[in-house]
């Protein structure tokens, strides 16, 4: 069996796609396009089984694989949100975890998500994904064909913990891209402050913000499974869930990181603003401040009295001219003692 | 009985309209306009009983009810109190939850919420609804009477689990609704701040802070039911409430995410407004900054001074048209140097 | 005994007036302007005492009654300080409460508050209050001496929680009152900003500050008591401090919900005022960008240079006129464009 | 020896100033200026003892005094460290508390503070104060002497407390000053803004977070004392205690209430001064709105065409005049309708 | 061997300089350039053990020590993340910590940071540091060789906690520099704000929100370790780490008021371009309406009717001046009225 062949092909939306992959220390295999029947078969062999739905548009099989493990109608309803927030819960005999998978579209600069459903049984692992367009489960994938790593020598809680963990270090790479944006935003509104830049802090902020209410929950998830006392989650995943937690911590802290520096960054942009608008007013100010005093003169001496004297005078119009250079002069003066230019 | 026979006709405040359902497993039965007789009859009854009293218009009536059920005089008083906070109060033999149900008038794009109190004894569930312009209860009268779903097979616990499943699925409608007010508000404030943005973002922002005031205090009480260890509340609805709890959470976090992107519209509309009064204010700085000092000159060669040797010059006119010709031009180098258009 | 004279006549500063109302089941007796001496005799009889001191102005009377009840001498300092802040404390054989009794002075549109100490001993209560002009205390002389409610039937422990909970209903007159203040105001923002308004915002603030610093620590203090195992607080009086605990739940709720109306009023006439400057400029700068290069035209043809072709042209007149009310038209259309106008 | 020999005569910076007083209900003794024999002999001594070291300038001096007490190296370096942190430790056979002694200056408006280290022992309490001008301690020093009130007849936690009741009794003081200069600065900003203003605002604000600082771990570590377990700290203290505890809090509600009150006053300084920008472009859109286009009429007719048919009219001039007039009136008109005077 | 000798020389990115420093009461013995054989030699032998690893290039050599030590592989992954959380891990054998060693940078005014990961095992502690370039570890290098100070005496407990100090220590001199550095803007954004001071405040703004990153999660961590029950954690260290626990916090406090001041000055940068904007707005609405009406008589005099009869009046020029001047002053006199000079 060739990678190639195992790269999921085209599927259409209004179906479920249905992957299982059985393994055991010895060896590992594989069943695409899985009917239920096969995922009764897998659930009741040893070893571990995992059954990954993809897609689930086709409502009748995900039931049916529901009422396999024997799902509360509750979770099934989870299953079926497509809004689900992050939540943990344990059914006794088996624990169930709503997760969101993260994807940045460079192009549009938004944090696409979709819903990851984890149920984790009696050495079975079954995840349903809410749309068919690739997962960042690969990884998983790849280890536990090659055997490298310690995957196929634990148990199904251990699987949990590896697909929760590829999910949530996808985070890391969202969190990355939109914070070179950020920088990016940043360097540009320092430089010159316009309406655009408005606008795109406005939308980042609200990214920021859906952002951390799709991750922050998992803080309290993660933290309920390491410290659950379910006899389906063994002592030596205990780490690594703890190790988990910390990337979510450290994920939580960045998001929040980035919104006090969306949120200076608005600041900083108002600041901006208004520093433009000073030297705005400042120049229309020098300028008007100057010649208005000045065309007051000259209009003076516009005036069509029949008994202006000064007109008559030889040197009247150097007089009125050195005047008002004599004014100017005084004018900038007064500027630049006010430390305007 | 027909679907139309059960819908409640029109009614009249200032009397109160009492309706009731008994059901077992086997079957339901309903009575409406019924009298407090007929309440104190189905309450000896087996099976569980809903009493629906709908409007608090006709008090004595409400009272008898309340002894009836044995209620405490400080629940009497909850129920009347038309702006009761949602709260949960344990009395031993009878448990009293306060909650509000919403609806969303769209005209006026403000938020309604009557009171709604729900006592749930032993095999009965008792609400109170102050006002009587329909509820949102009808899908759980529905249940009932088809026998769909679990309801008929489970006790007065489940029923008064959906009775506020029903009362906080409103919610997410009336959010939504508001959602769309604010993202449509959102995309005009973008393309066009003006005043009257201002008034709708201000309504807007209270209308967030009543709805969080009527929604916040039901985290607290739906956990306090979920934990209860009140024998009036079995464990096989526990799972239920904790998605009850879930659905509250989900619900906060809406409504503070709505508060943080109407807050966030606010700063946007600042910025939007200095923004555009930092064009404004370039456009008159450039108009004069270039004027201004062109018509000073066009002064100066209009006084009348006898003396004014340039006037003679045959090419003074094209000269002095030249020159203001060319410091029109520099200023406007200057300020394309300086990116103000 | 007339309703009349019970009223309390005028009292001067500097003293202390003391009133005494011992009742049981069967009647009550009042004694006004008692004697520390018919304070003792008082406390020993059997039966609910309470002891209403007005006025702290006779400082040694008020002692001699400390004496009596073996008050703490931290007790009696609290007593005097006239800005105590709200507290609970349990000294074994009594309990003390400091509380705040607030009026809204309609005028001034000032909360004034005055401090009441509650001393809750074994069958007796005693109330200090700073001040004599009136308290909220007169519905709970009325309950008592008409015997209505269960009032004379409970212990002292009740007749405490009816003080307090008289002293909080006057909150919620208080907040009333500040709301339509609120109310208001915000009407009169929204039209037509100015300086007055910004002066009242200002002094609304602060009147919610010291509202919510004399309120704040009252959520703690009826939780004590609420949780207290003091022998003093029967189990029957839990559920009626439960519900004064809500109520001081939903005050708190109320000041922060008008404190953020209140920080909203603030930005949204930050934003008028912004709003209306940039109303201002724009008329401006339409003015003064239409009409700047037309007076700078006629500030060419006004130079008085001897050479000028234009000015002999036969309708070099009508030609300037033209080009002036091309451009202004030019300029008009620019601006609507802009949506200017 | 009479009261003014006890009052502490100059000293110099570079030496420690170490005062003994012993006292016991039967009366008091004191050593001014001991050396650390003195103060081996006076802990060794039956009664309390109060060691009191003024400036930590003579270290070999403290250092003895450390090893005397058998001091941990840590509260040794905790002694000399000038900008300690309030803190409370409990070392087993004595606890170490660390305060701020904060003083006000009237001149130069900002709070100084100065470090207090308490050491209570079995029978003795040693207080090191950093600085040797003055303390706010004498009014314990004068009630040993006196023998008034309760401190003699109590052991050496009662003066461990009141040492510190001392020091936080400063507080208000400090406070109340802050509050008048607040009150006095928001008068000013209410009735003219200024630049100035928003300089004392500013250190205003630094004043309040370096206070607040100071005071903010006293919480903690009064309440640690209070709930401490220690064989030091007796039943008959604690209730005093409590009351300090209760100071302390009202001490942070105060410092708390005052930021709220500065950062309220920044906002109201900012809307002062947009307030004034608006009326200061009033007052130029209307002057410049109204004879703007009148200038610009004058100009038509102040060209020097040849055809000019107006200005051989009889009345041109009055026309002109009066056309001026009417455009005049009507502008004012339009701004009265917009309500801009 | 010289203190000179134990500088660290030169090194290259791309390997790892391994460092180990033995000893015990009797003295101690340093390696410098270590190979693992000699770590695994001197984690053998009796006394306590230093390892130090600087730079993590030579990769198999930092996963040999690992090895040695029986390091998780998490912990591993952990030393080689450079952007490692702070964090406090207990692997019952082994306790790892994750620091951040801060440095400032005076010409670039920003603070750098690395990775120091340490393990404390059964008699030697390990630390790792990510990068070359010196470390300020050299005061506990220094104490070990002198035998000075408690710490030969002590165990590897005592030694982490001194690694862990040094390290602390650090910050306060950062932090201080950063103090310096805010000090100076805040200076000069109160005496003449401009667009500099505001990219300035933008950089120290977020200067300080990576710092509380690196710091906060320290509170935690360091709490955590002195809460431990490890056995590998003595009594006798307890102290000390409540000691470095009161440090953390202080820094902590150090950062949020730092962080509170620059938002003041943020503040104050914006109130104080407001007020200059102000000013500017002031000086032209002074000289604007002041000239625009005198200009606009001068036009009226200017306009070239024929029967314009003041023209004629002999002293009609002087009376134009005179009334000129007049409105002038009475102007004035309305601005100094309104307090605008």
């Amino acid at each position: 069996m060739t990678e190639e062949s195992l790269t999921p092909g085209p599927r259409q939306e209004g179906r479920s796609f249905v992957e299982i992959i059985s393994y055991s220390p010895g060896g590992c295999e594989e069943t695409r396009d899985a009917s239920p029947e096969d995922c009764a078969r897998a659930i009741g062999s040893p070893g571990v089984t995992w059954i990954n739905v993809d897609g689930l548009g086709n409502e009748e099989s995900v039931h049916r694989i529901g009422e396999l493990l024997g799902l509360h109608p509750l979770t099934v309803e989870d299953i079926f949100n497509t809004g689900q927030r992050p939540k943990a819960e344990d059914f006794g005999f088996y624990l169930f975890f709503a997760l969101r998978m993260l994807t940045y579209d460079e192009a549009a600069r938004t944090v696409g998500n979709r819903n990851l459903s984890v149920v984790l049984g009696e050495g079975c692992v079954v995840t349903f994904q809410d749309g068919v367009d690739g997962d960042p489960l690969n990884p998983v994938r790849e280890r536990i064909r090659s055997g490298k790593g310690r995957i196929r020598g634990e148990g199904a809680d251990y699987l949990a913990y590896a697909v929760m963990d590829s999910v949530i270090d996808e985070y890391f790479g969202v969190l990355e891209k939109l914070g070179d944006h950020i920088e990016d935003l940043d360097d540009r509104i320092l430089s010159a402050p316009d309406g655009a830049h408005m606008k795109d802090l406005h939308l980042l902020k609200r990214e920021m913000l859906f952002l951390r209410k799709a991750v922050w929950p998992l803080r309290e998830e993660i933290s309920a499974l390491e410290k659950s006392d379910s006899r389906l989650v063994g002592p030596s995943v205990k780490p690594f869930l703890r190790d988990l937690y910390d990337h979510t911590i450290e994920i939580i802290d960045m998001i929040e990181t980035n919104r006090d520096i969306v949120s200076g960054m608005h600041d900083t942009f108002l600041s901006a603003i208004s520093n433009r608008m000073n030297e705005i007013m400042k120049v229309l100010t020098i300028i008007g401040t100057i010649f208005i005093p000045l065309t007051f003169i000259s209009g003076i001496y516009g005036m069509n009295f029949e008994h202006m004297p000064e007109l008559k005078w030889p040197f009247g119009y150097f007089a009125v001219l050195g005047i008002m250079a004599a004014l100017a002069a005084a004018m900038l003066a007064a500027f630049r003692k006010r430390k305007w230019f």
